[in-house]
């Protein structure tokens, strides 16, 4: 494969799309389009996996998502800022978003990539172990977050139901916490 | 949150960038931008999760994309038909993508979202086990696709090794397999 142009054809702050052209394995010139943040830091974004340690608890956050026009249920996150490392950007998200505050990282992914037939948008989890007491006080006003902790049962249970939206990355960690008790 | 309007800002086959309108919860007058494949189907893809049960091995496939201009480990996935099932089109991408066969569903996830900061974009995830001769035979013409076969000790290998470029399920799912042996 041969990318020999990309052309960013919209002009918004955050979110653009960009067309890519290439010629295929069959030397067929061809076109791509996918979504990007233009962002300057790799990856993107930093998603916090955190496990309440004296609780012995997964915490989860509810938040409405425009593009869903509704509440899901994920894992505090946010973009890392330009000079942040990724243990920076998750302890800041974390306090922001929970209130909780950063024990031990117990494990960092590479940049891992969200959707990459339609974005070159890149993640990086961050595992903690973390402390103290669940509050959203510190969240943005543009942002309406609750804070859940569930146990290994109430995972189980939540992980059932129908009526909730969950995040991709959130849904497969939360089906290995409830089978195994364990999230790493 | 009160969305008042959505309006799709680009005109494009595949994807498009829609503007929405709302108010906060403070009342204020905001704008949100987010991609969308605008596809009739819920979820709009399927990502397979398969184990081999001969081989004992998880299946992976390597795959040119262009958004991120190289290779990347992922799961075999495409986008669900109208008319067809999750399971249909888990089954149809699997021998599709791999020249392997469904002998089982193990689990399925609901419609989950893959990164509703920026997208409307949700999959679900078809765990399965299956059966044969790995083979790109039916690949697409467009598509450059390897299938890979790894052993828990493979995976274990595998997910250290830094100069690979991971889809973010994928990551996941083999960081569970690496040490525990298990996918679900």
């Amino acid at each position: 494969m041969d990318i020999y142009e990309k052309e960013t054809i919209t002009d918004y702050p955050f979110l653009n799309l960009i067309r890519a052209r290439y010629k295929d394995t069959a030397g067929t010139d061809r076109t791509w389009l996918y979504a990007s943040r233009q962002n300057s830091a790799v990856p993107d974004a930093v998603v916090i996996v955190p496990f309440h340690q004296q609780e012995n608890k997964l915490v989860l956050i509810k938040q409405f998502r425009v593009p869903l026009g509704g509440f899901l249920y994920e894992f505090p996150a946010g973009l890392v800022d330009s000079g942040e490392s990724i243990a920076e950007a998750g302890r800041r998200e974390l306090l922001e978003e929970t209130g909780l505050t950063v024990v031990e990282v117990v494990n960092q992914s590479p940049a891992i990539f969200s959707s990459s037939g339609m974005t070159d948008e890149s993640i990086s989890l961050l595992y903690v172990t973390c402390e103290g007491v669940a509050t959203t006080e510190h969240t943005e006003a543009s942002e309406q977050i609750e804070v859940l902790m569930l146990s290994q049962d109430q995972a189980a249970e939540f992980i059932r139901r129908d009526d909730l939206l969950f995040d991709v990355k959130t849904w497969i960690v939360l089906e290995r916490f409830a089978s195994t008790g364990r999230v790493v």
